[in-house]
């Protein structure tokens, strides 16, 4: 057989006939979205995922076409957008057809499951990686941003937090993380109904990307206030409740690629709120308040600062 | 100094401020594009950049930087779409302040140059990589699209074609490119004026990246029709007309990266396209023929077929 080429690689497994969702798909030198209803606006976000450092080398091409969409629909869902079409940049050290049939298999699976459209992206070769740029809709003036918390606004997540972490620290460790936990962390599920739900209920919402805290701060940072919170409600994954306090902390406040969403949201929505969760079948849990000031404290079961030296992740420090 | 962190270097190096052009830019989960006028697309293109692939190591940042945008934007104009924003992901093996400082001088004067806003990104840790994706305006149905071309249309080409590719080989054989040529290959001019100005006069239109022949290709088997080019019309670059034939056909017809426009208009648009050479200061040559089937031939000065066994660029192959 020849070698696969770039065009026929892509023509195999990634062009799915005409455009469903917009004027023009796959192609041509643009795809072309729209019409747009008046009054929407399109959110949009892009991330790149690294071979060797987003997922391990040994990921199931499955696990990487979902998570490379899927943390970018997180995006949209922490805006409270409604997923449409994503472009996908990709570069790989071969055209090795198997890893292909997975991560397709993987990516469109996702894809599919809420309706966002493949529409353009380009092939290349180089160290493996993954650069989705997503395409959401949302009505104008109508997103969940990170400017909007207030004080006096509940701060609440969804889901439970740290398996993910765990998952890292073990592997790192030498030791098999456990199945539930690795699953958190290769095949995360982004929470884009409960963010198009709380469009009219929050005041301010981010996916949990980088840790509790470190996107935490991001909020309290742009929308210029502080927070308290509580560490004996936020809710730990259930692969941490037999781990030493050190340990659940640095993975539920410090560690990242949860993908639940933070939001903040007034004292009068509590109910409105709650009543989501079974709807959704997902938790929702009031983790602590929005404070003026900017110091974002956390306090122990007796209401004492505790000391917290976990950092969020960041890619260069 | 501490080590540059990832929220530092975004902010050093890529917060420019408050959106001028959009809804929402730099800083939170999703950009926001928007509000649309009616009866507008939204045109979308996504452009991948390997370190040691799309550009030589040694390549300038100021030169990365402007043709991460360039290349981009040369889908815009092919398009005939107008440059509206863009978001930027990069991987960097390191957080090097110098190679940082040039890389967004480079892109930042382009973007500026065509008014095109940076509204959002990631950046990690990895291999380098600089993956752009672009947004531009084009009124609804009416892009240059690449299946647009019918029998008896002229076919035509901007600048002149080649450099690119000579600059590369002369590289790769160990012998520096002349400057005129380098410069070609590294900052690539868009030609998005031409591409408004084609969108009434033009009925195919596609930007040269794969090389003459492959990109022809391309048209042709998008519109389902055959091609015709006179050889001896084909504008060669300054570089190549002391070089032997086959070097010059390398270039012109196989060789990569030139970002000059092929379209394809009726015959009566001529002297309307013909004028708009001096309006742009940038030369617009006819050099063949759309046919009906599918073959798409070279001529030689005579008229007859020439063997061409020059091959578009492919990733892969």
């Amino acid at each position: 057989m020849p070698p696969l080429g770039e065009f026929e690689l892509i023509h195999r497994f990634f062009d799915r006939g005409p455009a469903r969702r917009v004027e023009l798909g796959v192609g041509d030198d643009c795809a072309l979205l729209g019409p747009f209803a008046p009054g929407r606006s399109l959110a949009v976000s892009t991330d790149m995922l690294v071979g060797g450092r987003h997922f391990f080398d040994d990921a199931a091409p499955e696990s990487v076409g979902h998570k490379a969409l899927a943390v970018n629909l997180s995006d949209l869902a922490a805006m409270g957008a409604s997923p449409l079409a994503f472009t996908l940049a990709l570069a790989l050290p071969a055209a090795d057809e198997g890893w292909l049939e997975g991560f397709a298999r993987g990516l469109f699976a996702i894809a599919d499951r809420f309706d966002c459209e493949l529409v353009g992206g380009d092939t290349t070769r180089g160290p493996l990686n993954v650069c989705i740029t997503v395409f959401g809709e949302v009505p104008l003036g109508g997103a969940l941003r990170r400017d909007g918390a207030q004080p006096g606004d509940d701060l609440w997540v969804s889901g439970d937090l740290g398996a993910a972490a765990f998952a890292v620290r073990e592997r790192l460790a030498g030791r098999a993380p456990p199945p539930a936990a690795l699953a958190r962390l290769e095949r995360p599920e982004p929470r884009v109904a409960l963010g198009a739900a709380l469009r009219h209920l929050a005041r301010s919402a981010i996916d949990l990307s980088d840790g509790l805290l470190g996107d935490l701060g991001h909020v309290c940072e742009r929308s210029r206030v502080g927070a308290e919170l509580r560490w004996a409600q936020v809710p730990l994954a259930a692969c941490l409740r037999a781990q030493p306090p050190a340990e659940q902390a640095a993975c539920a406040l410090g560690g990242g690629d949860d993908y639940e969403l933070l939001f903040s949201a007034a004292p009068e929505n509590r109910a409105a709120i709650a009543a989501l969760a079974p709807a959704l079948g997902l938790g929702l849990t009031r983790i602590g308040t929005v404070v003026s000031g900017e110091a974002v404290r956390v306090l122990d079961a007796r209401g004492a600062t505790m000391p917290t030296d976990v950092r969020s992740f960041d890619h260069f420090a």
